[in-house]
């Protein structure tokens, strides 16, 4: 296309590699890009670089952090005899930005699949158990995906901890918040279900 | 919040800055940008500063581009008796790569917007009178928009350019390709009517 300046092609090719963008949307950023005052692009290219550069896994519980131990795991005010395993460092954004959990998190950067050749030893489940000697741990919550994988994943802890004096739980699976049953799919409903409690 | 590093806070203020991008893309992105090999990192930084570095107007039709005047006004292969007015650069990439246009372009920069204060001596009107006299052009196709805006100014550029001996016609508004008559709104189908044509 003769149209669009080579530069702007090779823009377009690597915002096209970005998660969640499209075609369209790169090109509408890369034009977007190109035309706007070249202190925003300055100012975007310097966060990337500084983002990417600053940011690690914390060392002990695996989260996203400029500093190693993370300020979740530094941080006195937090419970830490509640360990929460996460599957993706992501997760415990999601898990913290709902507020109400105020315990302490574990990254397994994983879940066991057999199929793509993961067993436990590629996970953090070793560094989780190291935890357990050297921190006051009474509960771990396990927040991982209902799929297959997940299941495993669940699985496999809680027969592994479970021997070693700790309590092993799996946050409750059913209905979203605000949603009724008219949109739930089969096993929402079945899980929904299964996890019914008695009202007091 | 604690879980997120301010290196990521600060990018996801600028991602969030971008078109098209909302708060739950920002925040997928940047994860994904400081997770990802660096090498990927520093290459969108690189051709985000080379773009904009780059890139800039044709100072004869307005188009993006690395060189002025640009590509499509020294090619020869193209038809310099028409010119195709569009309002901004981003436009010129559109009608080029549908591939039937083989003319050149010229770029208003906006419409004539008497609310906005936008008027003929604010777009670059004066910039086509010029290439008029210096360029064999014999017909003048504009390609606005249909809002009021476009129409007003479509209006004045026929008015101002007929009287210099040049043909001013606008593309054809009506039904897009490939869509039956149930998914258009009424404005499309009375432009579809008006703009109806002799079957031979």
């Amino acid at each position: 296309m003769a149209a669009l300046p080579e530069a702007v092609t090779q823009l377009l090719a690597a915002l096209n590699n970005l998660p969640g963008i499209g075609p369209r949307s790169a090109e509408r950023l890369a034009l977007h890009l190109v035309q706007v005052d070249p202190a925003i692009v300055r100012q975007l290219a310097q966060a990337l670089l500084q983002a990417r550069e600053r940011v690690k896994s914390c060392g002990r519980c695996g989260a996203l952090t400029e500093q190693s131990p993370c300020l979740i795991c530094t941080d006195d005010k937090r419970d830490a005899s509640l360990i929460c395993v996460v599957e993706r460092a992501v997760d415990i954004i999601t898990i913290d930005k709902a507020g109400k959990f105020r315990g302490r998190f574990h990254v397994l950067g994983g879940k066991i699949s057999p199929v793509d050749g993961v067993g436990p030893e590629d996970l953090r489940i070793d560094l989780l158990e190291q935890r357990l000697k050297s921190e006051p741990v009474r509960e771990i919550i396990l927040a991982l995906a209902t799929d297959v994988e997940g299941d495993a994943t669940s699985y496999y802890l809680s027969k592994r901890f479970a021997s070693q004096g700790v309590k092993v739980t799996r946050i409750a699976y059913g209905l979203p918040a605000g949603s009724g049953l008219e949109f739930a799919d089969d096993l929402t409903v079945n899980m929904a279900l299964e996890g019914r409690r008695e009202l007091t």
